[in-house]
């Protein structure tokens, strides 16, 4: 099984993109890593780990967010991006494609380099969010790669979340919610209430409208939102958690007993600490409606997000992703 | 200096209400408070409290959640709601409405019964919330009550919120962010970008794009936003921080040191709580663009929240909300 990773893309691009790629081929023996930059760089940094099963693809140059994604990808045929794009477009055994670099280039590749799922207008990135119960996630697609959507594509949106859903926790069929300001069905504007009636026709698990309140419950496997939506409830609760943690941050700081009782919490503000920072377990997203699997990695990524996201993309492989959202979408839809 | 309460509005009505009353005019001599609801009730809760500054006007009828409001406003006459709408509109002394009723009666009422300001099309509310920083707040205008709104409508929601902040916080002119999901002038959809251009002309202190996650920083005294993605933005906060808490309180429970730890730290716990529950401080918020002042209370509002409602009436009337809506609206915009 061969993968392709970007080694130059993201803010801790290359040492720790190679930090992550070693611990995937120590976790998978039968993983091969084709990695695409700086020839020198690369081979000095690896220092002969893996050489059978590292495959250097030379790249000497690097998009970043600076770039207009849509240039850098016609342009830039020496760069790592560009370079890992016409590997998983060309070699038919590269069943992935990991990188932490510019989410615009690396979305603008996916399109115009692999191409769309045919009957998929709108690919879309499905974050992992954390709900407040343990062990219970949420995927919020779209969060904000999509605005002035139409019904339909609100509908694609939950089917290929579902798709995703189904195999990262081994659920038959997920609860899917349509993020509203109400939760009866008439409720919100003509795009929510089209997309009520579409979902409700079809054979996914609509469950109905969702408040934005409610969207953590734990109750909700699937949340579907139109982009700007979606991209206010993610950055909002984001936003929220961070102020919480900030005040409680501050109250404590300003009482002698509260600093105390601090020391006795540690497990448990680690465990919130974790629990919140649900994404890095899974290292990251792949871009859903796209032909082959393109993992798109946090800028920040470290070793372990890298080495995630790469495990990801072998069970999404090997569950079929792509071939899931296929068949789903040939089911009809009134 | 007259107002009116609807006695009957409202989860704790009429109990808490009318101590909430006694409160308000132990705090303001020259206060006077007519109260609508059932005679026989308010003069046993009463029991002889207040009787040179309370004048009870006898309404036996009770609009609840479960009426449609424009027929009800039109019909249930009788009703505490109406008798205090009526009140309000015919007689020249009586400066505010205080209501815990349902939302969708008061607006319907304020609008049939008052009318809105000359140029308003869409009356607002501008909830009051906390940010990260103690002793700021930041209002969230409009907060649902108003989707599929024009550009115009948001500019209104800016200057609206801007007259009532001002007031509320003493503070000159106010900063007002429009949410959106980028900074960049550009971003966003076309009703962001045509009210990013006419706050960008306005004699507002418009900052420009703010992201959800940046909201609650402090940097922002008035947040402007279409109201399904407002609404979004202020039910995903309430979530987030709930499953926050959620999170944390599930954690104590199962760690022997925590828990030891928590009950050092219950000083901490209750300022959070408080900071938290900010709007509880304000008692309600007025319905921005109507004639009169017309206060929406939240429905489980007790007497604390009524009394400062009533409060915020008086600051509000003082020192004239509605001439400085008026005023600001007759200024040009480009």
């Amino acid at each position: 099984m061969k993968i392709v990773v970007d080694a130059f893309g993201g803010d801790k691009a290359p040492d720790e993109i190679i930090e992550g790629v070693v611990i995937a081929l120590e976790r998978n023996k039968d993983l091969q890593v084709i990695l695409t930059g700086d020839k020198n760089k690369l081979e000095s940094l690896l220092a002969g780990r893996y050489v059978d099963r590292i495959i250097i693809e030379h790249a000497p140059s690097v998009i970043t967010n600076d770039h207009v994604p849509t240039e850098a990808i016609r342009k830039m045929e020496d760069s790592s991006l560009v370079r890992a794009f016409d590997i998983l477009k060309t070699q038919d055994d590269v069943i992935a494609l990991v990188s932490a670099g510019s989410t615009g280039a690396i979305l603008t590749g996916a399109i115009m380099k692999i191409g769309r799922i045919k009957g998929i207008t709108r690919p879309a990135l499905a974050p992992i969010l954390p709900t407040k119960k343990n062990n219970k996630d949420v995927l919020l697609c779209d969060s904000g790669a999509n605005i002035d959507c139409k019904p339909i594509n609100l509908y694609h949106f939950a089917l290929m979340a579902s798709a995703y859903y189904s195999i990262l926790y081994d659920v038959e069929n997920p609860k899917v919610g349509l993020l509203n300001i109400g939760v009866e069905e008439h409720k919100g504007n003509d795009l929510t209430r089209e997309a009520y009636h579409i979902l409700k026709n079809s054979k996914l698990n609509f469950i109905g409208n969702v408040e934005a309140r409610e969207y953590m419950s734990g109750d909700i496997d699937v949340m579907v939102a139109e982009g700007f939506a979606g991209n206010v409830l993610l950055k909002a609760s984001e936003g929220a958690v961070g102020a919480v943690l900030s005040l409680l941050k501050k109250s404590i700081k300003s009482h002698f007993l509260s600093k105390l009782g601090a020391l006795f919490m540690r497990k448990t503000f680690n465990e919130l600490k974790n629990r919140i920072d649900v994404l890095s377990k899974h290292g990251g997203s792949p871009f859903l409606g796209v032909k082959k699997l393109v993992m798109k990695n946090h800028g920040s990524s470290g070793r372990q997000n890298i080495a995630s996201s790469i495990q990801q993309a072998i069970l999404l492989h090997k569950n079929q992703l792509i071939a899931k959202i296929e068949n789903a979408l040939a089911e009809k839809v009134e």
